[in-house]
């Protein structure tokens, strides 16, 4: 079996951090942003991985090692940024939930 | 503004259940069972609300009020039907990760 494109987080307890969106139908330089900003939170200490899919609503699963981590990338300069851009110019709705994940499993 | 498409969730803490996967190019009876599952989900006790979207790996995120709500639904009987064709037939990979949603904030 090939390796598995879904996240390789290790043994939990570790974070989740779900982030679910409505977009604007114009949602002028939201792809380039978004994808700028999975590669910078890739590059962050504590990132573990991320899930990203898209249709009527867009869920973003990224996982941390600590809520340390989360509240580091949370505050980072750029991503302040994108967070602006998005509640002002991209977003009808958005929700972020942070979750202590406490057990998995799968395949 | 129009009522929000996303999951109306209570205060936390409640529980989260994330499931990714990947399926086959040939997935027959999926989508089908996929509408059934989530219809059945939303009625069993404890149910939140449920979060979907697909392109290369799914998310399906399900909102629960408790970890017992999660277990009963696990073990309900057409769902271990629908599990048991998804791990045989439809998933190449699947992950489910039980969370505790500590805090949550949107609009």
């Amino acid at each position: 079996m090939f390796p598995s494109p879904l996240a390789s987080t290790p043994e939990p307890p570790y974070y989740a951090v779900i982030f679910t969106s409505i977009k604007n139908e114009i949602a002028s330089g939201y792809a380039d942003m978004a994808t700028e900003m999975e590669l910078l939170a890739s590059k962050q200490e504590g990132f573990l991985g991320v899930e990203s899919a898209r249709n009527e609503i867009g869920i973003t699963v990224s996982y941390w090692a600590s809520l340390e981590a989360i509240q580091n990338w949370k505050a980072n300069t750029r991503h302040l940024q994108a967070q602006k851009q998005g509640r002002e110019e991209w977003y009808t709705h958005y929700k972020i939930r942070i979750c202590l994940v406490e057990r998995d499993y799968g395949n």
